[in-house]
């Protein structure tokens, strides 16, 4: 008699989403004239660049030939892309992590979710609050955490972000063994310092545990002074995973393209007390699961790296963060305490309202669409998230509507 | 401090490709002047079809402007792609399976990999031998089985595939929860009958086991009579789920498009033993830890239900079906017992040799690489395999040369 993975019961089921397009769906109803903007979406919205759309149709053109076919490539990606990725993204800042040592990945959700797999079950795990669910909802299905009350779930460490540590949680007193990192963050859009980041290194090497390091965000930061790669800091080869992507800075969303990176001789200990290379056991994770991304998709990744490709990003992110800065501007100007919008896409507002009321209000007097801080988790109360992915008009109109509203 | 996943350390390295790479490098540094033609390689070879591309490209395009971009899809894949599927595989062939009870994904290696992560650690799993090496090597890492010995891991049941049965092995006489099967099979070529899967299916039934039904191949069938799909059976809709590719038939071995099938209804148990519905279950595990296929991809791959797609695929699969017959016939003629070849891409050999002793023997006198059955499994012993995935040019040389060596 077939039985299910019991722990899939103990989930919450996410209504955040549907929540806010229930609401949505029946204000639109009630006032058929009025226009929604939608600022609470975490996907971009432009279009891809045209030096990977060149790669793209030109890969598509080898396939169409037997010479120029390509079958089954290297699960964890072709030499093309993963040596452009070691030289740009982490030699050309001086961080020391090579080729072999970048799994390419059809995305980042894929590979938050499943490296948790590689460790025990018995293991010890802390999450940001607020936080990216995917980290916590798959250390649930793996047995990680008790049952949910009150929305924590039991045997989790919870990282919490606020306004008191400006939304940057330090380590904790206690040890534990998996510690989900994400900077710049979703949905707070703030990031670590590298003193900050530096702390949780060395807390990290001293208990021996793994920080699996989320920078999906790191092309909008413009702060010279803030790291882009966790292995910019001393001792994070020790410690450290990497998650990277192509969705946000090249607009990939709907592509699909990301790798993680796992430096060899970062390691673990089995039941024996001996240290397991994770680079080797992720290999094989990989090598069984997983048949390799679309090589059409990572010849347009490789384009990112030309000179137009770098210049297209540029722009891309750069438009962005000019949204960004106009709802940072427009919101402090109004009065509200805002985190983010300068080094990521996201705006984080304090409300003193509890945020699906906030939302109501913005929806029902303005019919803007945010996302409500408490979807997030329970420190995300009293909080909303505006998006910076979206059209300069309507980043414009929706400002307007907020002035009118809230002036 | 961070511990492994010991189940891992269970791992039997898989030698099987390794070890015939280094007897290739070999046996070329000893003769530099001789070709050596490889039919041991499960990877298709002929380019992409036209229309496939043209999609493809036509959708890169659209990416290119405002209004064509596509970000995020649904993680299930989109409503063109799981609509063709469900109307050109299923309902044509009179099986009631809906849009909806359609997940696409990037590859049937993942979806074979995963799918065990909804059933419980517990589960008692029964798999064929010889195997794909996925079905068994993700429920050792998962923790449901023991050490292995002698090739073979405590607490699986081995479903064998021998010559006494015609390599379609029976439901085995203890009951179990999870049954792997795939036909046309890979490796034996094998393909089991309408009434032969209908004790499968009632047997399922019987117990309450969930098959898990890998048809992969079945573009290859070609024998009227033979099932595609396990939903041509009364009865399945109640016990299977059914995992299927474009990699074999449209060449998407590199392109990467694949779709699980889940009805709605199918159900397990949990621990309060309550029927918990698996098509839930999936799309919660799908969506939390996948974000789509490649919208370009997806489009391709809907190409393939056009008039001239399946114009395309029909004549790529006749192509290495008319290889099939070429590789049957001549072994066949040489006095060797075969299995496959009329309604698979592979055929299944049998030799008084242990499969390595052929394997060399076939590498230095003809300078042909096979892949030795013993490498899919005990039962595998004794066998070989020659693949279809290959020019013509190549399939005419190799038996050309293996008539001279064992005529």
């Amino acid at each position: 008699m077939a039985y299910i993975n019991d722990n899939y019961s103990k989930l919450q089921a996410s209504y955040l989403f549907s929540d806010i397009a229930k609401r949505v769906a029946a204000f639109t109803e009630a006032n058929p004239g009025k226009e929604v903007i939608k600022m609470g979406i975490g996907d971009v919205t432009e279009p891809l660049p045209a030096v990977c759309r060149q790669a793209f149709h030109d890969a598509i053109d080898e396939m169409g030939t037997r010479d120029g076919f390509h079958g089954y490539g290297p699960e964890q990606g072709y030499a093309f892309l993963r040596e452009t990725i070691a030289q740009n993204e982490f030699s050309a800042r001086g961080c020391d992590i090579q080729a072999n040592e970048i799994f390419v990945s059809d995305g980042s959700k894929c590979d938050c979710g499943n490296i948790q797999e590689i460790f025990s079950e018995q293991s010890k795990v802390a999450i940001p609050d607020p936080v990216y669910p995917v980290y916590v909802d798959t250390n649930v299905m793996a047995g990680r955490t008790g049952q949910n009350s009150d929305g924590r779930y039991d045997g989790l460490v919870y990282l919490e972000s606020t306004t008191e540590n400006g939304y940057i949680p330090s380590p904790p007193s206690e040890k534990v063994d998996m510690i989900y990192l994400c900077f710049p963050n979703n949905p707070t859009g703030t990031c670590a310092t590298r003193e900050q980041l530096q702390a949780w290194v060395d807390y990290a090497k001293d208990c021996g545990a793994i920080i699996l390091f989320d920078a999906a965000y790191e092309s909008f930061i413009r702060d010279p002074e803030i790291p882009h790669s966790i292995y910019e800091l001393d001792g994070a080869r020790e410690c450290a995973i990497e998650f990277r992507s192509f969705s946000k800075n090249a607009g990939f969303t709907g592509t699909r393209c990301a790798y993680t990176v796992i430096p060899e001789g970062l390691t673990a200990l089995d039941g024996n007390n001996e240290s397991v290379s994770l680079h080797q056991l992720w290999n094989r994770r990989h090598t069984t699961k997983f048949n390799g991304v679309s090589y059409p998709v990572q010849k347009a990744a490789a384009a990112v790296y030309t000179e137009e490709g770098k210049a297209e990003v540029k722009a891309l992110t750069n438009f962005y963060m000019e949204n960004a800065a106009l709802i940072l501007k427009t919101m402090k100007e109004l009065g509200f305490a805002c985190a983010g919008g300068t080094n990521a896409p996201y705006v984080w507002i304090k409300t003193d309202a509890p945020s699906w009321e906030f939302f109501d209000r913005l929806l029902n007097e303005s019919a803007i669409v945010c996302t409500p801080g408490a979807g997030f988790g329970t420190c995300g109360e009293n909080h909303f998230r505006l998006s910076a992915f979206n059209s300069r008009q309507n980043v414009e109109l929706a400002m307007e509507r907020i002035r009118k509203a809230f002036a």
